[in-house]
């Protein structure tokens, strides 16, 4: 998928509706996926996110070693894969071999965009304050990719226990809000 | 609107998929709301909500005062009143009045809950060890209330620059996911 780079003080539009991620992470060649809808955004520019990994997960211990990770955004397409990925381990399985998603080497980072995805933010880890007690990771933003193509994008939003809402019609408002 | 109690367990499903809350707060007397989309699930039970209310609303000398709010979630016939409020200032104006909302008293805290909305979390604040760097509290949520006839409720998801997405549809998989 061609993607362009987003400018930095844009990625708030992105994580703010509250859609699920594809997290990848690298370490020592081998890189990782996995599913991800526990994010908020903390800052405009620089993009900074919060995000929950939990250390159940195989990309925790990545992300605690390589302090780096990418932000993937899938669409509705990707469903079955999202699924996928988020109901086994990177431990056991090459993830991006088993649901054919296609990493591309990042800018910034050592983990790996998802071509796949329509839109990709590469991060870096700026505070673990809260990572032992709560898992909690605040990202920085450092590069942003997007397939401009995609202008309402059918994003996948979690409701729990497998239910997906998938994002419906866009409404623009003439709110003086950022 | 009739709400019931919603088992605490419950919780993340309202917030995962990341709609825009009102957020209520109230001090000597007076009480307060504000949009808000910055917020992440941190813990499923008891529900723990990261939220950033920056230091540059009413509500935050309120919520740093009280440890105390109410997350209602709106759905999109909401939707000009939930612009209103997240265009004015509680300094000034009495926001329930002009935007026709209407507080009722909570269970457990002594913010309100707004009744048009079709659920209502009440919180405390349980770890401010973010509040300075960022504005981020993280939040228990102590008692949830839902409108039970709204299966597939129509959130508003916050693009940025006054766009909102509508909730669409909801696909059900059979993944094994929490």
């Amino acid at each position: 998928m061609a993607k362009k780079i987003l400018p930095l003080s844009r990625v708030y539009g992105l994580l703010e509706p509250g859609p699920v991620l594809l997290v990848t992470t690298a370490r020592k060649g081998h890189a990782n996926v996995m599913a991800q809808s526990w994010h908020c955004m903390m800052e405009f520019e620089p993009p900074l996110v919060g995000c929950l990994i939990s250390g159940r997960n195989h990309s925790f211990d990545a992300l605690v070693a390589t302090r780096e990770c990418v932000l993937n955004i899938p669409t509705a397409k990707l469903l079955d894969r999202v699924v996928g990925v988020g109901t086994c381990s990177g431990r056991r399985v090459d993830k991006f071999a088993k649901f054919g998603l296609t990493p591309k080497p990042a800018a910034a980072v050592g983990a790996p965009l998802i071509d796949e995805c329509y839109a990709s933010l590469e991060c870096r880890v700026v505070d673990t304050r809260l990572m032992n007690r709560y898992n909690f990771f605040v990202l920085e933003v450092v590069k942003a990719w997007i397939d401009a193509a995609v202008k309402e994008p059918r994003t996948l939003h979690h409701r729990g226990r497998g239910r997906f809402m998938v994002a419906g019609k866009t409404i623009r408002t003439r709110a003086k809000v950022k």
